[in-house]
């Protein structure tokens, strides 16, 4: 894929977020992605692919948003990093001129996505890149239910070092009270923590619960892995209560 | 080895194909850098290093196409790819005033790789790399034979997704019968296959036959691992056949 | 954090030295970037982050060298590569003005040592980062203890081969006997063991021993894992002693 784009755009900047995203695990990218493009500058080209049915009968798309352009298959990829920007336009990539003139079956990060973004990098109008859609794919990673004991939430990921980041925004987290002492039950099990504002601040024998860098409540565990020991999987309901 | 790139040609773009070749796998190696060396721009500098033995008797060479250089070791590594540009020759990397001024015996891909490549990518003519190398070693992937009803093929690349890439070309496949059934013999199993134009397309019990994005037919499964359902390794002999 | 560098220094040229790097091993760290540190061009801004307790009480700092500047935690990460190239200035970095407006508590990588690698990497004076530091933490591999029959040293790395390499440098290293034959001694095992120049020249049925690319003498093994062979774990003292 880069050396499509560098044959194309030789000037771009490219940088990887991450090949580490499970294999069809789309709401997996689609929080990473959310995670990094607001850092990146104004005007960035953020390509993303993360497909369970490649050449299948999804669309391959390009997003315009106020501040940045997203190119990747239509399957809800794109949407949660291009929402928080303010969508403008969804393009259903149809112009075969800014393709590779072979396009496999098996490989459009390749074939479709890497020309068509390099094209934009370099300077080609998004209306360029084909027609229209408003019928898009869409995808959230839903809305925790709070309430004045605590919050009942969703685990939307699961960091490598095993930090579990919930649903909770930044905003919501707020309305926690910073000096209760809080319960965490889960399908699999029940455990105690209490907020804190940084990892080293955690009790060793508790958990603690931390807004983290992606922007949401992480449940976390002093120098060792939250997920192993809460038995916690992406898409787990939890409940956080006050005791 | 990027360090030193850096060093000497400090406003050159580096793009890693892969780190993930497997050690000592030199066909592997080959074959991804075969499959990449196409899509990159004219006038590239290919720099790769899959080395069972560094230090040993094996050259350093710089093999010089119609289109790219290439530079690393006289195992086959770079031959594949070369092969497919049209070679004009090959030389053996024995100009010290190209290499860092200590060699390592452990780091050839630092010490004597990585500057000359960096020196041919700003513009130090190939032929001032070394003296000119007939004898260089060759590496193939194998011819498939086919017949009337199928082919017998090798084994030459497992992806990370498992499937199964054959030595049998993109033009060879397009002998085989679109609409027949076929059978799908190795050494350890059996199963049966159709050809189809996307991943999406394969039945879920069966397997399919699908020409990929390197180029060359490939045994897949649906959303799941083919070559661990097939036990196939690279190498293996497999019997593509009609039924 | 890369997305941080380009919106604050968008024509720096990034290089990754290693994501591979143990969580909470500082000295894992801290050896493979004194490794690598030497062979990029002066003036190049190195940012390091191995950090077993983010937004602890651990100070973030710049380091500035005859050669280099430093980016990162103040636990000892970058006291080895900075050593070798002569500490002129360490500073605590305190100028909020050089960081994200908005520091999160657990990922300084991104919030404090990004953006100030940036802005030291697009000039401005390392003076600025903050107050000059007296008692920064020290970190060292240790001296290997030298004698006319052999040496007793540390294992300070094991590379992805698993050669074992030891605190043993070159220097010391030519003093030991080229012609003589060895006995590598460890708390779990007892080998045989002769120098080599070319990992290639390695009797398959004993180790060598060989000064490796980092400039260190190393144990390894033939086309095999010297360290499961020898059970070795970085930490482990080792007699090499002539038979």
């Amino acid at each position: 894929m880069k050396a499509v784009i560098f044959s194309i755009c030789p000037a771009v900047q490219v940088v990887d977020i991450t090949h580490e995203v499970e294999q069809f695990n789309v709401q997996m990218g689609a929080f990473l992605l959310a995670s990094a493009a607001p850092h990146f500058p104004v005007g960035t080209v953020h390509l993303a692919v993360v497909d369970p049915g490649v050449g299948g009968e999804r669309r391959p798309i390009a997003v315009e948003t106020k501040r940045s352009l997203y190119v990747g298959p239509d399957n809800g990829l794109l949407i949660p990093a291009a929402k928080r920007e303010s969508i403008r336009h969804v393009y259903h990539l149809t112009n075969p001129s800014l393709m590779l003139s072979k396009i496999s079956s098996t490989f459009h990060g390749r074939d479709i996505f890497a020309p068509v973004a390099a094209h934009l990098a370099c300077g080609t109008p998004p209306q360029e890149t084909g027609v229209e859609l408003m019928d898009y794919v869409h995808l959230s990673f839903g809305e925790p239910q709070l309430d004045g004991r605590g919050a009942t939430c969703k685990v939307i990921h699961i960091d490598h070092f095993g930090n579990i980041i919930t649903n909770i925004s930044q905003h919501d987290a707020s309305g926690l009270d910073a000096n209760a002492k809080f319960v965490i039950t889960s399908r699999r099990s029940r455990f105690q923590a209490t907020l804190v504002n940084a990892y080293s601040n955690i009790d060793p024998k508790n958990f603690g619960l931390i807004v983290g860098s992606h922007g949401f409540l992480e449940i976390a565990s002093r120098e060792s892995n939250a997920s192993k020991k809460l038995k916690a999987k992406i898409g787990d309901t939890i409940r956080i209560s006050e005791t």
